[in-house]
């Protein structure tokens, strides 16, 4: 039902035809994406949907229909007609693409992502690029942060209900499992991603049996061990108490209102002392990373959390901003460094790399500087390690390897973010850390700025 | 690719289950999905996305392949292979849906959409309803905002790179041009909903060429005085100075960073003086509802507003906690209020009905009773005017009417949106607008509450 082709903005089609129309369809040019600055309540991001958005690269082509509506565009209708007769029906993204790895952890400016291609192919793609990794992005930056408060509790998503609709719900789930969540309650994102998916049961189940103990017993008929109690539709420590009288033995309860702290001990105590020891308690409702870090602190006796809109939404900082802006373009056989220079969101010209600079395990600071400045590896002399965190994944529009795995990525991502030091991953008041540019890097934006362009 | 049946939480999956198993697949049951409380900036919601939820439910079905998967799954493993072998394979939504029309105005806790429906399928479209109509009343509430303020001036939404996936971006285009905006940049969704798309350049069409006067003058070659040119990729003033003195005459100009107020003036001025008294000017760069109404109350002269993530993610307010609540069930032939009493999350028992009262065109007041109450009729009597704002609009699982176009419904919106009071309206602190619970109500909820249920 929906054409991707035309899920863009309407500039990005006129930008094509008009590039076309000015014979720059062969011209190569290199964007890149990324944030301006770090949102606040984030001391990093994570790198996210990386896999969509190669999939929208690899998959985006012009349907009959697709031109046939293009046609009668108000805003096309002084376009050569060649545009739609023989430039879109061949229209295939046939360019390359740098990334940094989904699951990184990554600090503005840093580009997530650097596309050369041919300039109308390029700036066809910007619209689905930044809106399938800003989104991701978003939630597995807010996602880490959960994971952190809950210091190694699990952490499940449950926050299709709240998604930007059906598609984000699955894209979220996957993005929160990327950076550490252990499972989702999204059915279609578990069959998609491989992920685990978790459940639990709802006030309806309770209130549709005509009493509460009543409710349990049913569900613990068809479920047995795997059965999560919930708790709090008429009163949590009643429910908890009608569990223990009637020796019913629920894998856990939930607790979804009230004071879940106060609660949860009292609950633990109900539980223990009828020998539900096994029972785990399980908490909901509201939740985000400060309300899970203040029951840790406090040493609420809780074993997992389940989160939804702070995650599906990534509610607190629910867009990144992320921009995408030519770097580069071939004037005359050469590529040309292109900057903007609007007043606070100047871009910074030439295509670019970053190293991540590492002492004994521990990032130290990160180095933007131009791709094709003095390697990488003259640097590892200098440092403990070095390592630069964009690498190609797609050749003339072909991805270069298989797509990983969503476990692969998870673990990909523990490990990248147990290299940043504490300070920076903490919630409160956390470090910044350093990022600089290059001095090749810096000789660019002094030469583009002094020759006026 | 993406499984409608299986996007959900896996709870409504093993609810369903258990329902079955228990033998209340027939029983029929009454759920409501309702917001529990504004969010902070806002004094009204606008309803939206019944098309899309409507569009679920018409065809929710289990395919052989999700069923497959379905019996894959841990959670599931002792339900009944009846289930699977029976119930799914043949399962549709066969329910009774009433809702509120899209584009009018609520307020919680008013029921924006009651489900009746066998037990296990009005449980099975809880997540589907609660992420289609959360996302798009979302969107609307802040568009409705945002074009209160443009006061009269287009506003026009840019928000698909910043929205959560690509389908999102779709969705929130067509709740926030129902809510008033002028068109979208977003090509499919004015495909798709019939919405006028509209579109300007990027500052990399200006950096992509030798000069910006060749950038300027390629596009006005090919797109005439649709063009809108972007003046701020070096300098705005300089850049308008350039086009006067060059004898273009674009359609617009666009301004997108700066102080935008201040430049606005300077290049009016610029252009004037140029003769240039039709080319409009467009403002665009992190716009909501505040800054737009600080440029209009400063009399910027102002034609447009390009506005992205304040509406594409309703970045203020991502999620509205929207609930789908079991309200009422048959027991023993006889249907039931029932009654959730969790501390601040209680739920109101029984099938409901909103009048709105209106006096003299205005919005007086809502009234939340029992929709089978003393009926609306009997109360118009009493006051000037009364309507009740949810009909039917599904029954036996088929729509009872075609689906209204966007315009319609966005006509709609504007004659509704114009019956609230001013004060309800206004940005700054806004009147609180009054909502009643009805006597039949009130006496079922001391019912409930005294029966202990």
């Amino acid at each position: 039902m929906n054409s991707l082709a035309l899920s863009t903005d309407l500039y990005e089609l006129t930008m094509a035809a008009g590039y076309y129309t000015a014979g720059l369809t062969a011209t190569r040019a290199t964007f890149e994406l990324y944030v301006r600055a770090l949102p606040a309540h984030r001391s990093y991001l994570v790198a996210a949907g990386l896999e969509q958005a190669l999939d929208c690269l690899e998959h985006l082509r012009f349907s009959r229909d697709d031109i046939d509506h293009l046609r009668t565009l108000p805003a096309l209708e002084r376009v050569r007609r060649d545009f739609f007769d023989e430039y879109l029906p061949q229209f295939r993204f046939t360019g390359e693409v740098w990334a940094v790895d989904e699951g990184t952890p990554v600090f503005p400016p840093e580009p997530l992502l650097r596309v050369t291609a041919p300039l109308p192919e390029a700036q066809l793609v910007e619209t689905v690029l930044l809106a399938q990794v800003g989104f991701q992005t978003s939630v597995a930056s807010r996602a880490a942060r959960v994971v952190e408060a809950a210091a190694g509790r699990a952490v499940v998503e449950f926050g299709a209900r709240r998604a930007h609709g059906i598609e984000a719900g699955v894209l979220a789930a996957r993005a929160s499992v990327l950076a550490g969540c252990e499972s989702t309650s999204n059915v279609e994102a578990g069959r998609r991603f491989g992920i685990p998916v978790s459940g639990t049961m709802a006030h309806s189940w309770v209130t549709a049996f005509p009493s509460e103990l009543a409710a349990f017993r049913q569900y613990m008929d068809v479920f047995g061990d795997r059965t999560v109690i919930l708790l709090d539709t008429y009163d949590t420590l009643a429910a908890a108490r009608e569990i223990a009288a009637a020796g019913l033995t629920p894998g856990a309860v939930r607790l979804d209102s009230g004071d879940v702290a106060a609660l949860s001990r009292s609950v633990r105590v109900i539980l223990d002392g009828a020998g539900l020891r096994d029972t785990k308690i399980f908490v909901s409702g509201d939740l985000d990373e400060w309300r899970i870090a203040a029951m840790v602190e406090a040493g609420a006796p809780v074993d997992g959390f389940g989160v939804g809109a702070a995650l599906s939404t990534a509610s607190d900082a629910p867009s990144l901003g992320a921009i995408y802006k030519l770097v580069e373009i071939d004037r005359g056989g050469a590529a040309a460094p292109v900057m903007k220079r609007s007043p606070g969101k100047e871009t910074c010209p030439g295509r670019k790399q970053v190293w991540r600079i590492l002492d004994a395990g521990t990032a130290r600071e990160d180095v933007i500087d131009l791709a094709d400045s003095p390697p990488g590896l003259a640097r590892t002399d200098q440092f403990p390690a070095t390592r630069s965190l964009l690498r190609r994944v797609m050749r003339d529009g072909t991805r270069e390897c298989a797509s990983p795995s969503l476990t692969e990525l998870r673990a990909r991502h523990r490990a990248a973010i147990a290299e940043l030091p504490s300070s920076v991953r903490r919630l409160h008041d956390p470090g910044r850390y350093p990022v600089r540019l290059g001095s090749a890097l810096q000789a660019a934006i002094a030469r583009a700025s002094a020759s006026g362009r």
